[in-house]
C-alpha cells in the first residue's frame, strides 16, 4: 500500500510499504498479536498538532521511520463505514476498570510504535475501537471524531451546564471545545484567536470568535487549547473566582499560572488528555445527531499532498482549523 | 484593654488601646456600623502563618499600626463560651448566596482593616460568627477551629473517601489537613516535614509523619500546605495519574508545577482558601466529637510573651505546629 512515511525532521515521503495483516497492530500488552484486529481502508485522516510536533522532530516517542496520523475514518473489509478510536487499552488495567481508560499507563495509540499510523491506505485496529457511521453522514466529517472526543472529554470535566466559557485558541481543539461546551449546556462561549485569517474563517460558528484583546472580564470556565506560558497567564487572570481552567494544550511544560491568585480565589486547574472509550462513543453520537454543529471547518487534500499540507500548517498559511487527507 | 500591636516589621508591642464598643467592628459593607456585634473576652488566640507574614512586613493588606490575630476563642458578655469564625461576609453577595461564602469579594477578616484582630483582651464580632463550645471542651483547643476549618474545607474539595494522601508540611495547616483527610475517609495519610524537632513532635499523631525523602510512590491526593516551587514540584511529581493536588499554601506566587505531566496524566490542581460558614460549623462539630484527634499539638504562652513567640517561630525553634496566646 501507499503510506506517508515520516523519515526525519520535516521529511515526509509517500512511498510503498507492506500492507498490514489483520492482527498486526499488536494488541496490549505489546508483543502479543491482536488476532481479532480488523483491516480498515482509510477514507479520511486528519492532521493533528501532535503529528506536526513529531514531523518537526520534537517527539522522542515517535522516532523515524514511522507512519503518523491517528484521526481516521474508513471502510472495513466487510463494507462497514466506521470511524476509529485510535487508543488501544488493556481492559484489565486498573484505570480501565474504573472507566478512566485514558489514564491507562499501558495505553497505545496508532502512529506511535508499536502501532503504525493512519496516513496510509490501510490500518489494522481492534474491532472494539470502531464506531459505525450512519449512511447519511460523511466519512470525512467522521474523521473529526478523535479530536472532538478530546474536546468532549475536556468539556465534560468542566461540568459546563449553565456556565460561561472562554476558549483560548482557534485550532481544531479550541473549536471543538467551544462546540462541546455549547452542546453540554454552556450558556455562552467566547473563543479568542490571534491569526486574522483563522479568525475570519470562524465567524459563522455558533460561538463568538474574537481577537484576544477583545475578550474581557471573567469566565466560569477557561479552556487553554494552546498551553504556553502566555495562554496560561491569560487563563489564570480571566477565570472567575471559584472557576475552572481546563488545560488541554501541550505547548510548553511549565510556567505561566498565577498560582497566588488561583489559591486565594480558589481556582481549579484540570489537566485533560485524550478521552475514555465512552467519551469517544458519546462524541460520535453527538456528532451524528448534529449537536456539534455543521463541522464545516475542514479542508480536504489528497494524501500525496500531505507534505505540502504540513509545510502550509507550519507556515500559518491554513485558515481552516483542520486539514483532512484522503488516501 | 491590653493588645499586642504590630507597629512595623518585626515590632510587636503589648500596650493599652481603647476597648472596642459593641458594633465597632464594622459589618459589611465597610463604613456601616454593625450594631448587632457582640463583645468577646478572648481566652486563647493562635498565631497563624499569615500573622508571621504581616509581622515581617510582607503583607500590604495589613499596614501598621494594627492588632493582628484571627484564631480566637473566648467568653461573651453574657457568659457563653464560644469560638469565633473571623470571616465576615455580606449575605447578599452572589458567592454567599451560592453557599461559597469564602469567595465573597467583599469579605472581611479580623486582623485586617477595618477590623482589628484578636491579639487583644476583647474583640467585637457579629453574633452569627460565634459557635458555642460544649462545657467539657477547652477554649484553648477551640481556638484551633479556624485553622482546622481551612484544612477541613481543603480536604472536602479533594473528596478523600477511600483515597491515599500525601501532606507536604507539618505546620498547623499540614497537620490539620492530615487529620481532616482521615476524618473524611482517607484510607492512609503520610505527612512529610523536614524540621527534625517538629517531626519528632508529630510521631504520636494518627498519620505517618516522615522525612521528605521517605515518602515515595504516588498518592491519590497531595496537599501542599507550604506552597513554594519545591513543594509544588513534589506535589506534581507524586500525585497519581488522574489524582488531585490541594494547594493551600501561600509561599510563592508562581512556578514549580510540572504542567506537562499534569496535562498528560490528567492531574487536577485546586487552589483552596479559607472555608465557608458551613465548613466552619462542620469543623467545630468534628472537633467537639473528637473526630479530629486529641488536638494535643499546641503550646500555650501569655499574650505578653507574644513578641518572643513570633521570634521563636521565625527562628524555627518551635516544635509544636501551633502556639496559642492567652490574654
Amino acid at each position: 500500500m501507499k503510506a506517508l512515511v515520516y523519515e526525519g525532521p520535516e521529511a515526509l515521503v509517500l512511498r510503498d510499504v507492506p500492507d498490514p495483516l489483520p492482527g498486526s497492530g499488536h494488541a496490549v500488552p505489546p508483543g502479543q498479536p491482536g488476532g481479532t484486529d480488523t483491516l480498515i481502508t482509510v477514507k479520511a485522516v486528519g492532521i493533528c498538532g501532535s503529528d506536526m510536533h513529531a514531523y518537526l522532530g520534537h517527539d522522542e516517542r515517535r522516532p523515524a521511520p514511522l507512519i503518523l496520523g491517528h484521526e481516521a475514518a474508513g471502510i472495513t473489509a466487510d463494507g462497514r463505514r466506521v470511524t476509529v478510536n485510535p487508543l488501544v487499552v488493556d481492559a484489565n488495567c486498573p484505570f480501565s476498570q474504573s472507566g478512566r481508560t485514558n489514564l491507562s499507563q499501558t495505553r497505545q495509540i496508532i502512529s506511535m510504535p508499536p502501532r503504525p499510523g493512519a496516513f496510509a491506505e490501510i490500518i489494522s485496529m481492534p474491532e472494539e475501537n470502531l464506531v459505525d457511521v450512519p449512511s447519511d453522514f460523511s466519512l470525512e466529517k467522521s474523521a473529526l471524531a478523535e479530536p472532538l472526543a478530546v474536546c468532549w472529554h475536556a468539556a465534560r470535566l468542566g461540568q459546563p451546564e449553565g456556565k460561561s466559557a472562554l476558549v483560548i485558541g482557534g485550532g481544531a481543539i479550541g473549536v471543538g471545545s467551544a462546540l462541546s461546551l455549547l452542546a453540554q449546556g454552556a450558556t455562552h462561549v467566547t473563543l479568542v484567536e490571534p491569526n486574522a485569517a483563522r479568525l475570519a474563517y470562524l465567524q459563522d460558528q455558533p460561538f463568538d470568535a474574537v481577537e484576544p484583546d477583545k475578550a474581557t472580564g471573567f469566565f466560569d470556565l477557561v479552556v487553554d487549547a494552546v498551553g504556553y506560558e502566555g495562554t496560561r497567564a491569560t487563563a489564570s487572570a480571566q477565570v472567575m473566582p471559584g472557576g475552572t481552567i481546563l488545560h488541554v494544550g501541550l505547548g510548553s511544560g511549565a510556567g505561566g499560572l498565577d498560582i497566588r491568585r488561583m489559591t486565594l480565589q480558589e481556582v481549579t486547574f484540570i489537566g485533560t488528555y485524550a478521552y475514555t472509550a465512552q467519551d469517544f462513543r458519546d462524541t460520535c453520537a453527538a456528532m451524528f445527531e448534529g449537536r456539534l454543529g455543521a463541522l464545516d471547518w475542514t479542508e480536504t487534500r489528497s494524501l500525496a499532498d500531505g507534505p505540502q499540507a504540513f509545510a502550509d500548517i507550519r507556515a500559518g498559511r491554513v485558515a481552516a482549523p483542520k486539514i483532512l487527507l484522503k488516501p
